[in-house]
């Protein structure tokens, strides 16, 4: 067993295929590589030994089943809503399967087949789910080893900008996919808090924010990001008191982005035409109360009354305020609110991003309540080799690592919530300076 | 021709089959009365001369189909999903078709067959829809007719209580659909105001609202209703500044509506499950912040900060700080507050109904702009014969019975927008004492 196919050679796949390639030579492994860019295939593996581009369109399903046919292990890198389908090519060729994406529905209704074929498929071991889970899951097991109960645990993570390339005043860029930022958060929020269920609609959620603290990098706003509810099975906690999951960003990002949230601009529920040649200016005045007087500065303060200047500076930063024109005038608000911020927000080569993820526990212990913080923050090298596209692909690069080393010898559907998973994968992400600082309070 | 066939016998059915069943003894027509429910469709035709009542299930295509063979029109009272069906019926076995309901794609994509056929197919034949159109296409072609040019048209619709029956702090009642009420606005609201487009989203749009007033009957809330833009070309205003649709509430209903609307409690999004016990306090404060002191009532204003008594005590009234049980603990947050509502707004077998619409056109004259208001206010008798009814079934039983006559003599399909319909429509209706009250001021 020592083929291995990945599908998809986009941006996030850069250190999975490095890993991976570095190692067929050592490991005597095969990797192919399978894009729709053969180019960009051939670009990322750089001739290395025992590794091969080819070109695919995952439409055409005979190239794709041979392709998957030649290999042991397959890890899919496409858009999500591709895993089931190339899991079931999977399945039915009998290889293994790998994601970094969430475990839908439909991989589960693949179980008992997976079980019955002895296969192993793994999903969500990317960032986030995946070094989430597993560094959560290494605290909670350990604290359940020893009789203690978690009575709170709050998670949170944002792909951010490292410090010196926040040079705008939203602290912000695009390092990952615009319209998933656009349209972040707009399924309601659900988590609980001392035993209260708390749901949060999306026109609330920008505001419910709480202030999350990293050592030497200062305050970040962390808001609750979809069903935490779910969560409290799935990490083996189903009657914790308070149980949150959040997404971060820096500090005044919220409160500004809300702005757009009020005023409906992220909407992606219909499709409008502004005139060609409309500003800015006039797109905003779209999304505020008519009156014969007063100016589009002073309906907005109105309508926000908590309006600060630092959100009015970010908003007026984009051009807001000034007649420049749209560069996309048909489409959802949405769609027009992204095309503005990919000019403003576009990440430079030079920039570096920034992966900051924490773990807020509360324990009882025959102490008393102790408090950890455990958090994780990952810089970046450059717009390519982005502390995104490491976080996302090592992890699961380890995992078919030291499946294919025989140090993971499990079959069936998993997520990385077991120890003979989140240990090994852990122990390598160490070593790749990926760690987690813990500290008690 | 001479053989109707009315089909479901439901609550806004009741003047419509008055009217009709009330022409077959002197006009020599035969009615079928159609519905899932016998007993209920014969006491409504009450055994009246050329009247019968037939049972079906809708689904069942067989039966469905032998009754529209036996009809030369065919009027469908049936939920909207259902006209195509029964409008592909007709076409196929060349009957006239007459709905209350929104005219559809799924119609439109008929509307060569019907031309060919030579068959009538009336839709938007009630009241808001119906009425309205009516109503509105008499003053505009007035003045197009005199050479003036119509530069804001503002139209306002509600159904609402006779003062009489206004016993709670809401001033409101379900006299409709309670899940289309609960849900209502939505859709993001889009009109144009002096030239300019406004997007409305859901969570501003009951701050939106705008004080209409009746004589005699005081104020009321309107706020703008879902796409008001498209019906620019509706009504041959295509280059009006200002068009703008509305729906009317009570004074002071929207303020407190939107206190749900903040809260998250209309949300229709997504499936919740609260503990069997828990009560409406309990159920508010899962859609307020976590905090280690404050009450309900506390979290509430600081969430809202500008809930004033009229609005807090119309949400005490439901019982909302108390701890009366939920009635219902499984679905979306919508539908748990439907569930409430529908105790605390049922209609009492005594309560009147009423009907409000107003359009408010401004029109460029050679002596200026002059401003012209047309109202009309309908009361129903009890909580069966509603003015909701009334004003909903006599249009279409108008229409039909017109047609019959001879004295709607067209083709194709159509909605009431043009002369040789609102003519002898709104004439009938005058004679049944539903008019406009026009002001010019």
């Amino acid at each position: 067993m020592n083929t291995i196919l990945i599908l998809g050679a986009g941006k996030s796949s850069t250190f999975l295929i490095d890993y991976l390639a570095d190692s067929c030579g050592p490991k005597g492994r095969t990797l192919i590589l399978a894009d729709l860019d053969l180019d960009a295939a051939q670009d990322k593996l750089q001739d290395r030994s025992g590794t091969r581009a080819s070109q695919l369109d995952t439409q055409d399903e005979q190239k794709r089943r041979t392709l998957i046919s030649e290999a042991d292990v397959v890890i899919s890198m496409l858009p999500a809503f591709m895993h089931p389908l190339i899991a079931a090519d999977c399945l039915e060729l009998g290889k293994h399967f790998f994601s970094a994406s969430y475990e839908s529905g439909a991989m589960r209704e693949m179980r008992a087949e997976i079980d019955r074929k002895g296969l192993f498929f793994l999903n969500e071991c990317g960032l986030d789910p995946g070094i989430d889970h597993m560094s959560a899951m290494k605290i909670i097991d350990e604290a359940k080893a020893k009789g203690e109960e978690i009575v709170s645990f709050k998670s949170y993570c944002g792909g951010l900008l490292a410090p010196e390339s926040e040079d705008n005043p939203w602290k912000y860029k695009f390092t990952w996919n615009p319209r998933n930022v656009v349209l972040a958060g707009q399924a309601t929020s659900r988590y609980i808090e001392n035993g209260e269920l708390k749901f949060v609609p999306y026109h609330q959620l920008f505001k419910r924010t709480e202030t999350i603290r990293f050592r030497g990098l200062g305050d970040f706003d962390g808001y609750p990001n979809r069903d935490s509810l779910s969560y409290r099975q799935v990490y083996g906690l189903e009657d914790i008191p308070t149980m949150l999951r959040g997404t971060l960003r820096r500090g005044g990002f919220c409160k500004a982005w809300d702005v757009f949230v009020q005023l409906g601009m992220t909407d992606d529920s219909f499709q409008l035409e502004m005139p060609q040649g409309t500003t800015l200016r006039q797109f905003l005045n779209a999304f505020l109360p008519y009156h014969p007087e007063l100016s589009v500065e002073e309906k907005l303060a109105e309508l926000i009354p908590d309006l600060d200047f630092p959100a009015f500076e970010k908003i007026q930063w984009l051009g807001f305020f000034e007649n420049r024109k749209l560069p996309k005038t048909k489409g959802s608000p949405a769609q027009l609110l992204q095309a503005i911020l990919e000019i403003d927000w576009e990440l430079q080569p030079e920039d570096r991003d920034m992966i900051v993820m924490q773990h807020l526990f509360e324990i009882k212990t025959s102490e008393g309540i102790k408090k950890i913080s455990s958090s994780l923050v990952s810089f970046g090298q450059d717009s390519v080799h982005t502390a995104m596209a490491m976080t996302v692909g090592l992890p699961l690069a380890i995992a078919v690592d030291l499946f294919l080393d025989g140090k993971i010898q499990l079959t069936g559907l998993h997520i990385p919530v077991i120890p003979a998973l989140y240990e090994p994968i852990l122990e390598e992400l160490g070593k790749k300076g990926i760690g987690f600082e813990e500290r008690i309070h």
